[in-house]
C-alpha cells in the first residue's frame, strides 16, 4: 500500500488516479486539480460550440463524485506551488502534503501573444469547459470572429462557427494554413477549406498581431498587425499552440527536456524515481528519430496516465515507447489527418539521422470509381530511399477513408515497414471502400520506382 | 522483346497484360479471353443489381479497344484447350500459339451444387457482366429470391434485393450465415442483418439443397432440401462459392497444389519456367500460417498479375509474399470485415503450427461517447499467448469505422507485431472519429492480461 499523489485532473492525470486505484485498491489516491473542473474532454469543444453536442457537461468524462465513490480522493481549486522531492512533499494551498510515488499531470497552457491587451473582454483561449461556454455564448450574440493561428483547432473552430453562421477571419504569422502538414498539403487543405465556408472565411497570413484594441470597457475591438492592417471583429479566440505547465517542476529541480516539457524515461519517470510525469507537460519521444518532440493530444496522456500509474504502483511495469505525432481533423464532411514524419520534417532530420527523404504523392478515388459518391482523395507518404522505411504519411479526403489510411500507415511506422514490405499488403477491398489498389499501394509502387534510380 | 500469352481477361490476366506491355512496349503480348468480356469488376456486380451503378457497362475498366490501342492482341471467345509446355505452344481454338512466356490466370467457377436441375432457367450465378444483367432483369419482374450460400457475396445480394423491395429466402448447408467468421460474430452479424432487413429475409441453415424442382418450360420453381423441406421464390442465385478453374493445366502436367489451385512460387511461377499463374486460378500462402490457402478476391488477382507480369518480362523481378484473406463487406450502412485468421481457425492451426491462440472481443464506441451518431462497433483480436504476435482480427460497426480498424490490424499481421507492441500504438485520434482509448488498444489491453495467466 502506497500513498500516491497526482497532481492535475486532464486526460493523463484522471486516467492516472483512476488506474492506480484498480491496481491496488489499498493504493491511497489523492488528485489535486488547479479548478473545479476534472477528467473532462478539451478535444470536444469545437463540437460543443458547433452544437453536436448539446450539454457542456456531456464532456465530462467522469465526476468528482464517481472518483470519490472509487476511493480516489478529490481536491478542487488546490493549486499546487512547490515541490519539496528531498522530503515527498508537495505544498499545496499552503499545506504539506506528503507523498510515496507523486504523478505529475500538469497539462499545458494557451501560449499566449505577448502583446498589448491580450487579456481584454472577449478574447478567449479553449483549456476549459468554462472557456467552451463562454465562447459559445459570446458566438450566439455576435456575428463575426476573429481566429488567430492556424493549427488544427483553428480549423475545428472554422467549421463551428460558420456553421453557425459567423463569419471568419483568420490571421497567422506562418505562410500557410496547418504548417504541420508539408506544403503542398497545406494547399489541398486551403482549397477544401475555401471550398466549404463559400465565402463566410478570410485567411491573412504572414500577420503577426502585434496589439490588441479595445473600448472604453476593455472589450475587444480589433488586432492590430505588424503589417500595420488592422482586422475587426466582435471577438476573437487565440488557438496559438499549447506549451507544457512546468513551473514547478522546474523550481523543485525536476529536469526539463529541450522541448520545454518535463523529461521523463521510458516508465514515465522524472529525474526523481518516485516523481513521474505525464500528458502535455511531459517530454514525448518520436518512434521514427529516436529524438525528443513535443505535441500535446488527449490520446496520448491517457496512454502516458496509464503507464505513469502502474510504474508508480510499482508491482508491474510498463514501457511508454513513443509518439507518432498522429493527428486527425473533421472539416465538414472531410478529414485531413497525418502520422509520424512530413516531407519538411524528414528533410529537416536528414543529416543528424542519414535519411534520405523521398515522398510520393497520390491523387486516387477513394472506392471504386463506379459506385456513387466517389470521391478523389490524396495521400503522400514519406519514405527512405536507402533503406525504404516508410517515415510518415500525410492524408485528405472525403469522410472516414483517410482514418483507414493513415492508420494503417501508423501500424507501419510503428514495425518500421520498408516500401516493398507494404507494397503487397493485403488491404481489405471491396468496391464501397477502396480502388482494388489501394491508394496507399499506389503510392509505394511510385516510392519503389523512385527508390530504383 | 518476347512474346507473352495471356490467357484469361479478368482483374489479374488484364493487369498482366498491361503490365507486361507497359515493362517494355516491345513486348508482342496477346491475350486470349474465353467470353466477350474482359476487364471487368465481378466485385461491383451486387452494386449493380441493386442500383447503385447505374449501368452494367460502368464495371468495365477497359474496353478491349483500350488494350489494342495501347498494342496488346485482344482475343474474345477464344477458349483455351491445350498447353503444351515442352513446346512453349498453347492450342486455342484448334490453333497453335507459341510463347515465349505464358501467364495463366484462368480465373475460378461458381461451385455449383451437383444436384438435378441445377442448370434450370432462373437459376443464376455471378461470374460474368452478362449473369449481373439477366439477374437484375429477373429481379424487376419478381417479387422472392432464393440465395444459396451465406459468404460475403450472399450478404451483398442480400441488400441488393430487399433494397429493391424482393423477399428473400436464404437456404445455407452450413449452421450459421459468415462461417469464414468466428460463431460470436456470425451472432452479430445475423442480428444486424435481420435488424436491417426488417422481415423481408428468412434465413434457413443447416438446408442442404438435394433439388431444385422445374415446371414444364424448365423454369425454377423450388429447392427440396434433405430435411424434406421445399423453398419456393420466383428465381434463385447460387452464391456457393467459387473454385479454381485449373483443368487445363492441371491437364497439361502444371501442379496443382494441396488447395486445388495452381501452385506458384514467390514469382508467381509453375512448375514450369515460363508458365505463370494468377488471380483466382492460383493457389495462395497466407503470411501468419505459411501455409497453402485460397481465396479469390479481385484486388489480390490485381497484385498477382503485376507481379507475374514483372517476372515475365524478367527483366526485373518480384515476390508476392502472401495473403492475409482480408474481406470486408458493406451490408447498408454497416460493415464487417476480417484480416488474418479467426480464433476458429488459429485452433486448427494451433497444434501443426505451434501457436496459444487466445482471443478479446470489445464492444465499444465507435467514437467519443458525447458525438451525435455514436455507434457501438466490436471488434475481435485474435493472438498468439505465447509470442503476443497478434493473429487476425474481425470487426463489424457502422460505415468507415471498420476500414479504419482493420486494416491497421492487416498493416500489423504484416510485420509480425505483438500485442505489446500494438498496446501504445499512437492511432490518429479525435471525437468525431474513435474514443480517444481506440477499440484495438482496449483488445490489447485485455489480451495483455491473459498473457500473465
Amino acid at each position: 500500500m502506497k500513498k500516491i499523489v497526482i497532481i492535475g485532473g486532464g486526460a493523463a492525470g484522471a486516467k492516472a488516479a483512476s488506474k492506480v486505484k484498480r491496481l491496488n485498491p489499498n493504493n491511497q489516491v489523492e488528485l489535486y486539480a488547479r479548478t473545479n473542473e476534472i477528467a473532462y474532454s478539451l478535444c470536444g469543444l469545437p463540437y460543443f460550440i458547433e452544437g453536436s453536442v448539446k450539454k457542456i457537461d456531456d464532456l465530462i468524462i467522469r465526476t468528482p463524485e464517481e472518483f470519490e465513490k472509487n476511493g480516489i480522493s478529490i481536491f478542487l481549486n488546490h493549486e499546487a506551488q512547490k515541490i519539496i522531492p528531498e522530503k515527498n512533499c508537495i505544498l499545496i494551498n499552503d499545506n504539506h502534503i506528503f507523498y510515496d510515488e507523486l504523478i505529475l499531470a500538469l497539462g499545458a497552457y494557451v501560449d499566449l501573444p505577448n502583446v498589448e491587451n491580450v487579456n481584454a473582454k472577449n478574447i478567449f483561449s479553449l483549456r476549459s469547459l468554462e472557456s467552451g461556454t463562454l465562447v459559445k455564448q459570446k458566438m450566439q450574440q455576435s456575428s463575426s470572429v476573429l481566429i488567430v493561428g492556424a493549427g488544427y483547432i483553428a480549423i475545428e473552430l472554422i467549421e463551428a462557427f460558420t456553421k453557425n453562421g459567423i463569419n471568419v477571419t483568420l490571421l497567422e504569422k506562418n505562410t500557410r494554413i496547418a504548417s504541420d502538414f508539408d506544403n503542398d498539403f497545406s494547399s489541398h487543405i486551403q482549397k477544401m477549406i475555401d471550398y466549404k465556408t463559400k465565402g463566410h472565411l478570410k485567411c491573412h497570413f504572414n500577420e503577426h498581431v502585434i496589439k490588441f484594441n479595445v473600448d472604453e470597457n476593455y472589450n475587444f475591438v480589433s488586432a492590430t498587425c505588424e503589417s500595420g492592417n488592422e482586422f475587426f471583429a466582435d471577438f476573437c479566440v487565440l488557438a496559438t499552440g499549447a506549451k507544457p505547465n512546468v513551473l514547478i517542476a522546474k523550481e523543485s529541480g525536476i529536469k526539463i527536456g529541450i522541448t520545454g516539457a518535463i523529461e521523463v524515461d521510458s516508465k514515465m519517470r522524472t529525474n526523481y524515481s518516485n516523481i513521474f510525469a505525464c500528458g502535455d507537460c511531459a517530454q514525448k519521444y518520436c518512434i521514427i528519430t529516436r529524438q525528443p518532440t513535443y505535441i500535446g493530444l488527449g490520446t496520448i496522456a491517457n496512454k502516458e496516465g496509464r503507464v505513469a500509474a502502474i510504474n508508480a504502483d510499482g508491482v508491474g511495469y510498463e514501457n511508454f515507447d513513443g509518439v507518432l505525432k498522429s493527428t486527425i481533423t473533421r472539416f465538414y464532411d472531410w478529414t485531413i489527418s497525418k502520422t509520424g514524419l512530413t516531407m519538411q520534417e524528414a528533410q529537416n532530420h536528414a543529416k543528424n539521422i542519414n535519411l534520405e527523404p523521398i515522398c510520393s504523392s497520390i491523387t486516387k478515388n477513394d472506392k471504386a470509381g463506379y459506385m456513387p459518391n466517389v470521391n478523389k482523395m490524396t495521400i503522400k507518404i514519406v519514405a527512405d530511399k536507402r533503406s525504404g522505411e516508410i517515415l510518415g504519411a500525410q492524408g485528405i479526403g472525403w469522410s472516414g477513408n483517410i482514418t483507414q489510411r493513415i492508420n494503417t500507415i501508423t501500424s507501419a511506422l510503428k514495425s518500421r515497414l520498408t516500401v516493398e514490405q507494404l507494397l503487397h499488403l493485403d488491404l481489405a477491398y471491396s468496391p464501397p471502400f477502396s480502388s482494388s489498389i489501394d491508394p496507399i499501394l499506389t503510392a509505394c509502387y511510385q516510392l519503389k520506382e523512385m527508390m530504383k534510380k
